[in-house]
């Protein structure tokens, strides 16, 4: 194989084979192909483009270079759900557990933050003890005790797509649509699932920035999960603003377990079923997604999912305690109330001003390399529309000392506009995608 | 600087300040900025092109990580000719010592050859004890004593342009016009020219492919010359065949030492009047290019361009002796005619596929890494449009060894075609590209 010849192709708006997508994943993930040629040829990607049947055999390449789960005997459907990026967004906290009860496994593979998007593992990790970097064989013997493991990409998880996306995430070449839905399926069919339920993000505050290019992405991963026998469901959720109240890795854990116990803020109530509805169906274990609702308000007003997260804390090396005491996770040092300026609407609470608030604050990270606070934040008690008093508290701060407070207050300066009159925010869960075609809400 | 913003805003078809450009390059220079985030970079430009300014600043930055030439204390006109790739061309060889006769600097900085086109530095060292790693401090007194100096790129000249263009080698980001233009120019720029002649080949053998290319080219090198102060003139040339007979270095050596001497193939000889023409022009040491090519051929016929050429290898370490006793240049071992399979005419001899010849001999290189074989190539001795018998020899192949023969013979088999009829060739010298405009012969 000959690397110049194929990002000649590439650059130059050609076509590579299913064999020729294998022998260069393979030779790169080996080191065989430099990361300066891989760079140049993902560029190439990133602007030329890929075909669907090129996406899948990249698809297929990267899943072929690591370890998959074997599931099959199980004996449960295996459903999982991945959201596109987010701010405030802790829903998979909640789903994985509740889901579990309801007896569908769900093998839960997450990632960490970077920009101004929040990371599932960075928040369980904020959890005294929790371990997230589980062998499959230990994820496996939890997923047939408990139902649910959540865990990060392992080495033997699509170890191509790792060593692909820190390169793509260097050289400005994540936001294409067929790498996105090509890094998620590989790592998602790892967990060999029998369904895959996707949150789109929509707004200011999402990754991709038009409907045409959600739906585009929607049915990439779609056409990937058909070739694999397992069916794809995609909602469009609103991320115009950021979902529920608190924003930070610690902060967002104490709202999931609240969420959990019946207790969280509707927004966040609402999205989770909305997602949870579609696994529900996709597993076969309820008839409709109203039957699927009425089950998880069940389980969790019940106490069985906040008591399965509890055994999955424990499970994973954590303490169990903090479902009953939030004060044993990671404390901020400075905490101050963030109030009005002025009387009127809430206008805007933009998302990614608030991700980079919590970048400024110490819990996010700009590189994949950058540690995060966990105890650092913000809840934000206001949504547009509200109409606010001047001086009425709209958020709290929460930072390591003074200055993180000073940092946290500019963010918000940023974020959170007070005007006359507030334009309507985006519908919370706006559209569904199936391979149907798409709905709207 | 964020590397990571200016690779977005290139991906994304915006553009970069000049001081972007040049804190970019000499970061990459320093080692601040990884391989992979450039090439990266370099893939966006050659997808999303760069303005003039664009070009302008690179060129500059280059040009600025390195040391120049100081000449004007010379008191005479600078002038080089730079070659765009090119089969056979030994243009420089005779070039430059024929004008330094009549009364130029001639400080002519050049390249090895990479794929199917030789360089004029691999030529020139197959002259035994020739050396072209030269200091700019000894190219300086050269040029005082002999109105001469044939050298490669030091590292002193435009370090940033080295390992850019090493970088594009590999990436497939060369063929360019802005990074084509500025690389060049970078280099020109470095030799305080007060005039340049660019020879822009025109063909299948040509690097650009189309016409459009080869104005584009030569525009944004005259637009990049005056700015400078540094006029520069193109002439457009055929690279349908070969240049001259002799393919291979120290076969075109001797084909240079023989046309120095007035004996040369009619076409070497056209092109090079036709270069030097221009060149004598700029310099402002003839009146017009009648006069110029009048003074050439005397200076040819005097014999004192040839022996102009011996003191140059004589200062620069050489064996002199070459110019009267071809046989002290390196031998190939092998050596065999090439005869016509039929009886026709000759339909085309294809450069790209004799120069891809030479690189199975040994002669040439694939990779910049590569070392030749100074001895191995071809002389052909058929032009397209030719009438040949079957059995008549066509061509000379000198090989290493009887398996060089045969690969030789199977580059022959693929590079010259015998038909019943043949189109006839390009115009050897067919357009005239300057700031006036384009001019047609």
């Amino acid at each position: 194989m000959l690397v110049h010849r194929l990002i000649e192709r590439k650059r130059d708006g050609g076509r590579l084979d299913p064999s020729e997508w294998r022998d260069l994943v393979n030779a790169y993930t080996k080191g065989d192909v430099a990361d300066y040629q891989m760079s140049a040829f993902l560029m190439a990607c990133f602007l030329r483009g890929l075909d669907h049947e090129e996406t899948a055999a990249l698809t297929e390449a990267m899943l072929a270079s690591g370890e998959r789960l074997e599931l099959a005997s199980i004996g449960k459907p295996r459903i999982d759900k991945h959201s596109i990026g987010g701010v405030g967004d802790k829903v998979s906290l909640v789903l994985a557990p509740l889901i579990a009860v309801l007896g569908v496994a769900v093998p839960m593979v997450s990632g960490r933050g970077l920009g101004h998007t929040g990371g599932t593992l960075d928040k369980l990790e904020s959890i005294p003890g929790m371990r997230t970097n589980l062998s499959l064989a230990r994820a496996r013997a939890q997923l047939e005790e408990l139902g649910c493991v959540m865990m990060g990409q392992t080495t033997e998880i699509a170890p191509a797509d790792r060593k692909l996306y820190a390169l793509r995430d260097a050289t400005a070449t994540v936001e294409s649509i067929p790498l996105i839905a090509s890094s998620i399926m590989s790592k998602k069919l790892a967990e060999d699932l029998t369904g895959l339920v996707i949150d789109i993000k929509r707004g200011s505050g999402a990754f991709l920035t038009s409907f045409e290019q959600e739906v585009a992405l929607a049915n990439e991963m779609i056409s990937l999960g058909d070739s694999h026998g397992c069916p794809v469901v995609a909602l469009v959720t609103a991320m115009d603003r950021p979902l529920g109240r608190a924003c930070g890795n610690a902060l967002e854990v104490e709202e999931a377990i609240a969420a959990l116990k019946g207790e969280g803020p509707d927004d966040l109530v609402e999205v989770t079923l909305a997602l949870g509805a579609e696994m529900l169906v996709l597993a076969g274990v309820a008839r409709d997604t109203d039957a699927a609702r009425s089950d998880m308000r069940g389980a969790l007003s019940s106490g069985q999912a906040a008591n399965r997260f509890r055994q999955i804390i424990e499970r994973q090396g954590g303490n169990p305690g903090v479902l009953d005491d939030p004060s044993l996770l990671p404390q901020a040092e400075a905490c101050e109330l963030y109030l009005a300026p002025r009387s009127g609407f809430v206008a805007r609470v933009e998302p990614r001003a608030v991700g980079r608030g919590i970048i400024a604050l110490g819990g996010g990270r700009s590189h994949m390399a950058d540690t995060v606070d966990a105890a650092v934040g913000f809840v934000i008690t206001v949504k547009p529309g509200d109409q606010v008093q001047s001086g009425e508290p709209m958020a709290s701060i929460y930072a390591r000392n003074k200055d993180g407070i000073l940092a946290g207050r500019a963010a918000l300066d940023v974020a959170i506009t007070v005007a006359d009159e507030a334009e309507p925010p985006l519908k919370l869960v706006s559209h569904r995608i199936s391979r149907d075609g798409v709905e709207t809400f």
